[in-house]
């Protein structure tokens, strides 16, 4: 699984605070935590005004960078940010995103051309994030076309269909499953990711919703999700989906996992 | 979901002592605490000497049936107790379990022909249970010939396809599903179900792999599961699921299991 740990972000009101407060030994326990627990990329998005936005990421990077090696996943609303904070990276991660929406493709898709660098490609565009299963497909084979006119890798493509919410539409993983099934079936090689958590909003208890929800998802080639890797539950989800589904010979992975005291009864 | 609630079991040590030492109270407690999380069938199986078992099934049998209406799933490796235990029932229930071992057929599909009584149906024989699914599929077509040949509607069979352990067999999940899309195809009516906490047998935080087991196995069909339902994870697992497989308009089941203190932090 491609883990990219959301939990550095400034729409996330705690860490908005952190950065408001400038408290670099948050963010820096933060980053350390979510690398422990086995995040592929950290997630950084500043959340900010334009006007800081720039130094407000690369204060961020820098320290995340202090504390790991792992990869970041630059991450802004604003693809030109995403774009200017590649330099400021010491390791090859990931760019969080690219859609239909304005001119996300073309200013992100030449600047990752030919290296090793992945995208999130949200399945929405300038008309917002459409119900439809087929919608979806459809602008993923438009995000696609430039992809392939840009000369971008598939298997750097991380494809967030984009699940609604569960309480307001029973479809919701159906749906989800389903743009998977049509993008994949088209587009073999590309990824599949999820900002996961969107799917339990409004509901009591949401980590029951989001745990199964994953292991529902990995079952039909959801190879990723944007989560809390410091999340026992949802790692012991993850680990325990992976050795259901044949992926961990013996189960060493998850015996690997709880020894070191990713998910169970916390050992401190 | 078809819920048998597997506490009352002789073979489970606190069970089995709660038996030896004729505690009526615990019986009773246990009996009313799995009626009270929803479970469809209490199971009762005595797990004592010959002997003395036809006079402790009834003895447990009309605990449960003092505390509640939920029917019993009458449960012995012996054909003919369950048989037996029958006329003490006050309301129709399950029977637990046929198989191609010994009579086991010819001794309980008879007494069921022309009810409504359901019955469990394990995929071994004589030769003991099998890891490959394609014979497990084969003793389901003789079983289900036995089924047809005694007049028992194939409504009231529950096939459990004896899931193996996962941290012995790699492809314990894989191959569980696969002898339940074998049999589906062919008996579309019959229903699934699983003793389904083997699967984690010797694995650290056995839960994690029980429930993500109960989601991707409901994801394929189960529509029942031989359980503890007092587990309060395995009840959130188990909502959650029914509602992101599309089967719960609004999370309405979900939303009135959290209320009713089934599952999430305990409310006392």
């Amino acid at each position: 699984m491609i883990i990219i740990g959301e939990k550095i972000n400034g729409f996330v009101p705690k860490t908005l605070e952190a950065i408001r407060a400038h408290d670099d030994e948050y963010i820096k326990y933060i980053a350390k935590a979510q690398a422990d627990a086995g995040a592929t990329y950290i997630d950084v998005c500043a959340g900010v005004e334009p006007e800081i936005e720039h130094e407000t990421m690369k204060w961020l990077m820098d320290l995340v960078q202090e504390v790991t090696d792992t990869p970041l996943c630059i991450d802004s609303p604003d693809p030109q940010v995403v774009v200017d904070m590649i330099p400021y990276a010491n390791e090859v991660g990931c760019l969080n995103s690219i859609s239909l929406e304005g001119n996300k493709c073309d200013v992100i898709l030449p600047a990752i051309a030919g290296t090793e660098w992945k995208v999130v490609a949200l399945t929405c565009d300038d008309d917002g994030i459409p119900d439809d299963p087929k919608v979806k497909y459809e602008i993923a084979k438009k995000i696609m076309a430039k992809v392939d006119e840009y000369g971008v890798d598939h298997d750097n493509i991380l494809f967030d269909p984009l699940v609604t919410t569960l309480g307001t539409n029973q479809q919701s993983f159906l749906n989800f499953i389903e743009a998977v099934e049509l993008i994949k079936a088209d587009f073999p090689d590309v990824h599949f990711t999820s900002g996961l958590s969107n799917i339990s909003y409004g509901l009591p208890y949401r980590k029951a919703i989001n745990m199964q929800f994953l292991s529902l998802a990995m079952a039909k080639g959801m190879d990723s999700a944007i989560m809390d890797p410091t999340s026992r539950d949802m790692l012991a989800a993850m680990f325990a989906t992976d050795a259901l589904l044949g992926n961990d010979s013996y189960c060493k992975n998850y015996l690997k996992g709880f020894r070191n005291n990713l998910f169970g009864p916390k050992k401190d």
